[in-house]
């Protein structure tokens, strides 16, 4: 399921309101930029929805969704300047490799990881966002109290990221293979996750501390 | 799925060949007594179909199945008497909750846990054979480099052997959310697994380290 390409999104981007084009100048000011106490970030956030809606439902709670593909973080800016209903919300459209150039150390309170892409082959594991190259790099920017939460609706890559967190140090404190069984009005459903539970396939879901 | 009650069953296992009827006289010379240098445990083996696979798949290794139902256990230990093919294997009728009288410290190599019963309400918690009174038996008879298998049906019983495994100290080093959708021929199909695929259930699994 590869992104269709948005002919208006790179220009989009550029204008957009929602978008922090160099993130590195609010390192260590996000929760200040955003009047929070409580900072998330959403790593590949596609189209959005997930930001958003979490944006409504903790209206004092602050979020960062970070995009590498540009129709998607087209699509997600477009969506969030155009919401007169959103929360505490803005957008980084890049990749999160770069994330502790962009967040200070402990400044993130809750790390939010939907639906990434599984890089099925091997050789392509390093890019899984759960590849320990990137769980050091969480820890990094991470609260001592804070937490990662993730779903998918891939085994493989769950099985994956359940021996990666564990390998880092993480500690699982809520872990769930049938999420969506119940409703959990709690969590808003991603742009994949509405797609998947559609099918009727299940969703897991885990939520890690340090 | 209550097991219906086996009118022969209780008399058929005062007679059984493959049963144990005293097994703390075999504490510490299970081993010795099975011929085997591997020990592996199954705890509520039901109507025994595992062991019996297994001590046929892995006839160098030996198996100890344990059943505290009467009726259940009765037909494990009539099917392993009268199988001719079987491998090392002999059955306790009992409560595993006897575990370190009938084994040595670190005398078994594997532990299996299959299907066991999920005990839905809280209150009942202790019973769950992954509950945390069960795993510091298991530590304690357990070879240093022994392994625990664990496999379920049941979303909730699975999510919460995970956490209580990890609370109680132990590793995994495999986790699979949807484990038959490759075969697995190394792994024996128990009674209830056979009918979970055929609803098409996932079956979820995990192997432990200490
Ligand atoms: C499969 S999509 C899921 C989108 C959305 N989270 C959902 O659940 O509907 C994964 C998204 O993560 C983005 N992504 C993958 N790796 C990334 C990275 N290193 N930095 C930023 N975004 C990334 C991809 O571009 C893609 O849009
Ligand atoms: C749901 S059945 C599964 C049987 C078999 N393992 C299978 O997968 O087909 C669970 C079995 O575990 C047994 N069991 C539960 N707790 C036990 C205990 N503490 N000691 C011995 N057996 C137990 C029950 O009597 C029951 O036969």
């Amino acid at each position: 399921m590869r992104m269709r390409k948005i002919p208006w999104a790179v220009e989009y981007l550029e204008q957009a309101q929602c978008r922090i084009k160099v993130p590195e100048q609010y390192k260590g000011k996000w929760k200040q930029f955003l009047d929070t106490e409580v900072l998330h970030v959403e790593i590949g956030c596609g189209k959005g929805n997930y930001s958003l809606g979490m944006s409504k439902l903790y209206p004092q709670e602050g979020f960062v969704a970070i995009e590498k593909n540009d129709s998607a973080a087209g699509v997600a800016a477009k969506k969030y300047d155009t919401d007169t209903e959103k929360g505490k919300l803005c957008l980084i459209r890049g990749d999160a490799q770069a994330l502790n150039e962009w967040f200070d150390k402990q400044e993130i309170d809750v790390i939010h990881l939907n639906f990434s892409d599984p890089w099925p082959k091997k050789r392509y594991a390093k890019r899984r966002l759960s590849n320990t190259r990137f769980l050091e790099q969480y820890k990094e920017v991470l609260a001592l109290d804070g937490q990662i939460q993730m779903k998918t609706d891939n085994a493989k890559l769950f099985a994956y990221s359940l021996l990666e967190f564990q390998n880092a140090g993480f500690q699982m404190i809520d872990v769930n293979v049938d999420y969506r069984k119940e409703p959990h009005p709690e969590d808003v459903q991603t742009e994949y996750e509405e797609k998947f539970i559609a099918k009727g396939q299940p969703i897991y879901r885990c939520v890690w501390k340090r």
